[in-house]
């Protein structure tokens, strides 16, 4: 840069400073002070109040010796507690560690010794749980209880609200020294082995909130029911975005059709997000029960293309759906199909068909790219395989204290999402298969994803997964596995080949059918490692 | 930080990129490549064509000569090719400087001499302007004509048009490397002295674009007609932020009711902006001609408060008016009156009060604030007159070659606006005046633009501005300068007189009513300096 340009006009605190999401909830709560930010069952805070809890639980855990880089963990529902912790703890310059409800105790024992946890805060519902968690670590994290339905802790020497009591209402440090500092500690759900811990920082949040409120439209208006787990790579920066836009926060402890409903209608709820496991279902049930919203709510799925039936239902009782799609090591959404207004008059195969695609980058991406043969992209034919590729703000500082995974997942200058994908000729990413769900048979590469894309089209499908079978004459055959809707009916394999058959080239139809339930994680991934070991096991 | 959150956990180029708006033309032309981008008369471009155009035009300013921290200089009207040079310009790493059309010969090569333009783009409805720039000039800048309806040029050898048809469709560098880098020089219309050349950076201006589309709740759908001048602030960074959200850019060459009623029908506006003497314009000709707006469109007003007539006829004729405030050096918009839910059932006169506040600042502000006694800010009572400071991410570098003047605007760790003003309880800030245009009698502050918003209530006066004037006993007393709408008709120096005191306390009523018409500056600000001289020299 010529020199008339730089001299002069350096950085300072008058007009620099660090990225934060921190930011958004001063600036709320100055403008919206008496605004309801948070609804959680019969407590409701005002955009001042919710502040002010915040700063007094920063200087609390400040005062329990909590410090800049420190960990401090938190297993809890969607309630206002786990929001607070959004804001608190990295008040204090510590990161926070929002843990998955669904895990066991011995991969919560391994993340807490493995983020070396200071302290942690949880729901006394899960009072049991922590007991077996702690039971047998050297330096177990001080137990701070949050006794809501739970009642009051046997286990915790300290009480969620006693602490927040003792805290002083002084203002907190609106900004790290560093935007590049970690602001959240996300651990992956992996399918096998130990997760890895994704780190997140204050930049990358701050981006990934804006992005994320900019590509649902989300105004002052908005309001936000917490359908989706904030531990979810931090509720996928919407415990930020939707303080950053003034809406207000609905929590949610447990997802049920009815509570649902009920919220939505009660609270005026103009977004909600979820896995397809949750979509699914609440379609399912309000159809079925003959419930239907009172104004269109915008649902944004993650996780897995919406199927032209959910698409359908879904705007039957009153769902506006969109697709969006993103990893731990991506804050969450980090693509998004944009809806082009041409699609409107499309027959609803072809919608679905279009939808079905992870598409675009957010605004804090800079590039989507598939992987092509050497360090070459892929050509945007929507035929050519290969492994889908991001770059932006808004990828992970990396993972915790694992340098080779870390190096392994950004090698060549880009984040490796494991995902294998085509790119569209309009630009539009669609993700195929997992790198590791690929079948080859016979030298052709068969992505499972596309026959399962299939068997949901039958009305008798509920779940299906499909994996690779060896075999002597192919390498791999696909072999599925399916859960009816109605468990009770009778399995009927060629039933379920022959219309796989008039579906799709033969050489893809799977070879065998098995009937069952299919093994989950804890985020409701089916483990497709678990059905493989059983093939292998016959 | 704890090494354990930065070891092995750096940023690189996967994970890391500078912020800069022209990511956005890249991400829409991508994601909308056939949308209507702009239409500017019968020239529509896509979002790729605009693209393609820049890209080129990068391309060939770089055969140009043109290289990292130069500066281009543009003259032009709100046309296609100065939304161009918006992406163009800074593509090749150079800085853009879009001058304003309606100064002198003098000031402008001042700012073109004082800026260092390497070349200088320029409609050729200002050939003779230019010519005359130029004269004298040691060494002008390279010549390039934009002929458009000025037709072609005898000055300039070189057409835009054809210089863009010889740029190369390479792929620009898609960010600088230092998001602190230059991207615009914009220049003050200073009431008095030289213009100084304020240098906003590439992360200031994607903040400032992405604030500014969150503040007026844009979206893809969003049609913005130019009616603010390109030259203002970069458009209040209009011209980053539509392209962010994928919408269109209206262009306008000159802004007449008519045509500005034309083209806000044909092609559903949704969004423009100016100056109040811009909406009085408007909605006093709508008015006059019985012409309304057969949707609401959201007209954002900056630069004083919009009084309750304008308001109420706003709203009659179709406009929804937000009141914004900043100045050169925040980037334009810099705060915002965030209208509150229960306002709306306001009177309107009291709706108007709440609306004359400039507000809260917007997302990229981090704090706004008006000075107390000594280094103390002062209270938020509505009443504590002091000079308002700002400090966040949206504050330019500095004074280009001035290190004198940025160190003066950036003391104390704050940005001085220059404007006195008082912080309501409810955390707005209300600009009352400019620091220079208070005016103290017998010891008591009396704000001239409080005296202003009360003349312009009286139904004959079309424009009022009131200066200190000398008065032996008092020190100085107010002394009002009234245009009247009626020119013609008979001045009437008691009736005014009296209208004032009827409305505020009587210290306050002006001593003196001067008729005639106000003398402006080419932004069309009233130039007090000449006022105050020519009351000295009577």
């Amino acid at each position: 840069m010529g020199s008339k340009y730089e001299q002069g006009l350096d950085k300072h605190a008058a007009n620099y400073s660090s990225l934060t999401p921190l930011s958004f909830l001063g600036r709320s709560a100055h403008i919206f002070p008496n605004k309801t930010a948070v609804i959680d069952d019969d407590i409701t805070l005002t955009y001042r109040q919710l502040y002010q809890r915040c700063l007094a639980m920063a200087s609390a855990l400040h005062d329990l010796g909590i410090r800049q880089g420190d960990t401090v963990s938190v297993l809890c529902y969607n309630t206002h507690e786990l929001l607070e912790s959004h804001y608190s703890v990295p008040m204090t310059g510590a990161v926070l560690n929002a843990l998955n409800t669904r895990l066991d105790a011995n991969t919560l024992r391994f993340i807490l010794e493995h983020g070396e946890a200071r302290i942690l805060l949880y729901d006394t519902d899960f009072e049991a749980l922590v007991g077996e968690v702690i039971n047998g670590m050297e330096s177990p994290p001080l137990l701070v209880a949050i006794a809501r339905e739970g009642g009051p802790s046997r286990l915790a020497r300290l009480d969620y609200e006693q602490v927040l009591a003792s805290g002083k209402l002084v203002s907190a440090r609106a900004a790290p020294d560093d935007e590049w500092d970690a602001i959240t500690l996300n651990y992956t759900s992996g399918t096998t082995g130990n997760p890895k811990g994704v780190v997140y920082h204050h930049r990358g949040a701050y981006l990934a909130a804006m992005s994320n409120a900019m590509a649902m439209d989300m105004t002052a208006d908005t309001v936000y029911l917490w359908t989706l787990p904030m531990f979810h790579c931090n509720g996928w920066a919407y415990t930020w975005a939707i303080t950053a836009i003034g809406g207000t926060h609905v929590c949610l402890r447990r997802v049920a059709a009815d509570a649902v409903h009920e919220r939505i209608e009660r609270h005026g709820v103009s977004h909600l997000c979820g896995a397809p496991i949750v979509l699914n279902m609440l379609v399912n049930d309000f159809h079925r029960d003959g419930k239907t919203l009172s104004r269109t709510v915008q649902f944004a799925v993650g996780g897995a293309a919406p199927p032209s039936t959910v698409i359908r239902r879904g705007k039957e009782v009153g769902f506006e759906i969109t697709h969006l799609y993103g990893l731990t090591e991506s804050y969450g959404p980090s693509m998004l199909c944009v809806r082009q207004p041409e699609w409107n008059s499309l027959p609803l195969d072809d919608l679905a068909r279009k939808m079905a695609r992870q598409g675009v980058g957010l605004h804090a991406i800079d590039e989507v790219a598939v992987a092509g043969s050497g360090t070459r992209l892929a050509p945007a034919d929507g035929q050519t395989l290969g492994e889908l590729l991001m770059r932006g703000n808004t990828l992970m500082k990396g993972y915790l204290k694992n340098e080779a995974a870390t190096q392994e997942a950004f090698r060549d200058g880009w984040f490796h999402t494991g995902d294998l994908a085509v790119m569209h000729p309009d630009g539009y990413a669609e993700v195929k298969d997992r790198a590791k769900d690929i079948i080859i048979s016979g030298g052709e590469n068969i992505s499972s994803q596309e026959i399962e894309e299939v068997l949901y089209r039958h009305p008798r499908v509920l779940e299906a997964a499909v994996v690779a079978m060896v075999d002597e004459k192919w390498g791999e055959t696909p072999c599925a596995f399916v859960a009816l809707r109605d468990a009770d009916a009778p399995p009927d394999q060629q039933e379920i080949i022959d219309f796989c058959k008039s579906h799709m080239a033969s050489y893809k139809t799977p070879r065998r059918i098995v009937f069952g339930d299919l093994p989950k994680t804890s985020t409701g991934k089916i483990r497709k490692n678990v059905l493989r070991d059983w093939l292998k096991s016959l």
